[in-house]
């Protein structure tokens, strides 16, 4: 079976997971994202115009202003004309079937679509029904991948960390209901970390979580014992009363990170965090503004990822 | 009495209703507009600076993604910038008048406005109003016009058909709530087509409808007989259930635009439809995605339409 | 105390309240305004790439089109890229802090924030908790300060009168829930208007608003004596019908502006309001549009302002 994500070539046509991709594909986006890191702190020119000419769709059928604003932004400073369409109150609402939707706009000339959808293969399923010259990103589908969001988190451990080959990783909270920490666990394993593993409640784990490559952990201390990176979740209000979890302040009470269990990793771990943060339910306050915490330098990786993945797609040389 | 759609030259001012537009200007718009489909299509170069240091202001008091991404698109291909205005939730809401709302954009050095509106007439109030460098697009107004919508049409149509004067264009559906319909009409019989017909069920045609220039069929069979040119309309969802219409399957029964009914126009006719389609209401899957099947290609020329609406409007120069 | 606003060596870093700045700083932005009214009537070049290659993020935690429009079209014309955040709809509901929001944002390369918000004081807020390279605009803090409205107000009456030193100037309306008015009263007496008058119901103005250097008139006819210029404020609609007022039409009757009270002001008086003007309750038709208002050359001077302020923050030179 091809794989959806590459042309006969073996390049990056659409990304949708990171799931299937090989790791080279992975490298080369965070080696070009790599150069942008230093485009995007350089005080004199930040646009590069890589993508002058090109139209860029976000179409959110789900709201979410963070991630739309960091493709936006990204798009902007690869000299991209950007439109943003929240699709949930258009031509959906008035009958249109989503391939109708995604043809016309395609009509439109796009060139790139940010797809965000609540169900899961909605990108997958846009993918397959471009042209070949229009390109996909996920940008989170139902429970499935959020690869964008796992490629800056690659990003940000190889910025401290320099190997993948010799961490420790533990991905902590929710995974059960996070397209995030699948797509987390395809690109750790797929870059080579010996050792990945999932720390959370039963009641928060998929059924068979092993087969991902993963080690399971109940218990917040010994799952954090001597890791290199502590990658936490973030635990969804509507999961807090509901049956999976008794409260917040029970949650927390296992499964806090603070400064006392964060002690159990490597002194020199970082701590990440996909963002928004519950303080005081999946981190504690001191941990999440600590010396040890990478969350804010991630979002501002996530631009310079974000600009990779859209200057590869659209073929641009650097 | 003047028109108010052109200046003391002759010239294009504003775009409000393609009725009393004269040939002569409706045939320099499909000209412009033919040069920016190559535009369009150029890989290179897909830009052009017309509109640089203009401010085209979308302003929408009827919510609608689709029209106005196409406008935003096309401003912004002509390096205009756009600010797009969601007027419902803004000013008007607090109690200023339409007009106090106008005057304060136009105080912001707007240099065009595009209008959509739920009032028939808005647009042409809004003409009226403002001072003689700003020009207005009537993006649909009520139940009156939507220019643009019939420009696109016309250029299909020529581009399919070459010329006007041979041919036999039939519009389907329901005409008495049609902007869309109305604006088809007065291009198509300024554009010199010879023959227009309307196909509709009594309780969906205005009263003297026949006084547009057009004969009036009930039967689609009939209607459909060796025209060259099928233009479908939108069968909107709040008809369906009302006194005019029994159901939507009992519409589709007699007015649907199936391969059967189609074969009683032309071999060579072509299928249109301003969008969003019903699939299974006014027109069948297998039309709507067949061989004579053009609406997407409406889409993509309604981008170079409404670019060499705007470019006119400024004077541009190509 | 240092002064929040300037940096240590005395230029303005953020603009958050007309409160505390010296009339060197204020005089400057008016200055450099009047430059961009130039560029802005010029019918050739009209962006200038002060801007170029930075981020402005309006992020409006309350909704106001037309003042974000206003901030959009001035970051445009200096050639900035624009983002545009209405909070209200993103992560604030999702349970993260405001200041985490804000966090993320920097973390995204932004170099200006434009806030709107509810709250007095939380562009201050904002300002003490960013890094020393963005600047925050307050752009309307509950009801504390709208600095950049008392500018533009400054800019229009320099433009008319000249020169503030010889100006008596009356606010006329609801002074009491007004962040304009106190925006502009400490705006006047620092650029030396020497006699500021407040014309309100007792129950529309704060207690001890002496205090700000303002004579006190409760009655309409005595306030507008003699004085150059008119400043009227909007009465808000949920102030009409509550325990403060008793109707519209009651204070019509006592406190809108009508032609025959204007004529108590000197004959070359200007008339100014903030806008959204509520016509029939605080100023009467025939004022608004009559010789004396300047309330559109407001507006567009606005723009103007704003440009200069953006780029006096940036630092950028003409």
């Amino acid at each position: 079976m091809n794989n959806p994500q590459l042309n006969k070539h073996g390049e990056l046509q659409h990304l949708l997971s990171t799931e299937g991709l090989p790791a080279r594909i992975l490298r080369d986006i965070l080696d070009k994202a790599g150069e942008f890191v230093n485009v995007a702190e350089g005080r004199e020119i930040r646009k590069v115009p890589l993508l002058h000419g090109k139209s860029v769709f976000n179409i959110f059928f789900e709201n979410s202003t963070r991630t739309r604003t960091t493709f936006e932004i990204a798009a902007k400073k690869l000299s991209a004309d950007v439109v943003n369409l929240n699709i949930g109150s258009s031509s959906t609402s008035k009958g249109e079937t989503l391939l109708d939707t995604v043809d016309n706009l395609c009509a439109m000339h796009a060139d790139m679509f940010v797809v965000r959808h609540s169900t899961s293969g909605a990108a997958h399923l846009i993918a397959a029904h471009v042209a070949p010259d229009i390109h996909v990103i996920n940008a989170g589908d139902g429970r499935h991948a959020h690869p964008t969001q796992a490629l800056l988190d690659m990003f940000t451990i190889r910025h401290y960390k320099k190997e993948f080959h010799n961490l420790r990783v533990a991905i902590v909270g929710d995974v059960l209901h996070s397209r995030v920490a699948r797509s987390q666990i395809h690109a750790l394993t797929t870059l080579g970390v010996p050792e990945v593993r999932v720390v959370a409640p039963k009641t928060l784990l998929p059924t068979h979580v092993e087969k991902l490559g993963v080690r399971v952990y109940h218990d917040m201390e010994q799952g954090l014992k001597d890791v290199d990176v502590v990658m936490m979740l973030r635990l969804q209000n509507e999961r807090m009363q509901g049956a999976l979890l008794p409260s917040a302040q029970e949650y927390f009470k296992y499964y806090g990170l603070t400064q006392e269990r964060l002690a159990q990793a490597r002194s020199d771990a970082i701590v990440m965090h996909p963002g928004p943060m519950n303080r005081g339910v999946e981190i504690d306050s001191s941990v999440a503004d600590g010396a040890q915490s990478v969350i804010l330098p991630q979002v501002t990786f996530g631009i310079a990822v974000r600009m990779a993945v859209m200057s590869t797609l659209a073929g641009g040389k650097q």
